[in-house]
């Protein structure tokens, strides 16, 4: 079969990686459903994610690979990692072992936006991120 | 406030587009909590999204903006558009005229990943694209 093909019906995890190596990464809580964040992943990321079953990125500011949870003990265990028909991001269904936004919110979609530009905030602060991560 | 507490707890959307103009768009079923599928928008997508409802993106490989069903008549009806933390994801909350997927599923993440590589198709096919597209 053809390369696009391949890609997309065959049974073989060639993830695509942009130019600047990463792929980007969705984390859903498997249990609510609830979208609770995106991260970007390099190829060591994504291999110890699916070793380790615990959420792994790849930081672009700090240039380094993160297990998410090693500061706050919020980690994300990876119950399935599933790869869209481009193979050019991940999907990963996940048992959410605290919030997952360092702002303090259960998700990092915590606001809504409205077509004139205002943000609404619809969900409820989950924790103090001053006492997890410390000032 | 400073530069980075106005993004994350402002109540107004100032998006944070890429290097190439671009922000991620994650699809979510409103109604199911599927994640569908991740497209790009560029300013004007983003801005047909929130004032027409219906989910726009940016095609990178045809250089154009396109609504998500032009072709399928598969619309996604946005019902609700967040914005994350950092302000540089997008999550539509929709109502979903179709299936996501052009490859025939509901959603575009119907293969799970096992760490040796291997992938198991988790979804049921919805549709024949053939049918929908044409040859």
């Amino acid at each position: 079969m053809g390369a696009t093909r391949e890609i997309e019906t065959g049974a073989k995890l060639t993830p695509k990686f942009g130019a600047d190596g990463l792929i980007p990464a969705i984390v859903q809580d498997a249990e609510s459903g609830a979208v609770l964040m995106m991260a970007w992943m390099n190829d060591a990321a994504l291999k110890h994610t699916l070793s380790e079953k615990k959420a792994t990125f790849y930081s672009r500011s700090r240039g380094k690979m993160w297990v998410k949870g090693e500061s706050s003990g919020h980690v994300m265990e990876v119950l399935e990692a599933r790869i869209d028909c481009d193979q050019d991001v991940v999907l990963l269904r996940c048992k959410a072992h605290g919030p997952a936004c360092h702002v303090g919110y259960q998700t990092c979609f915590y606001r809504a936006a409205a077509a004139d530009g205002g943000l609404a905030f619809v969900e409820e602060k989950a924790f103090d991120p001053e006492k997890v991560y410390g000032k």
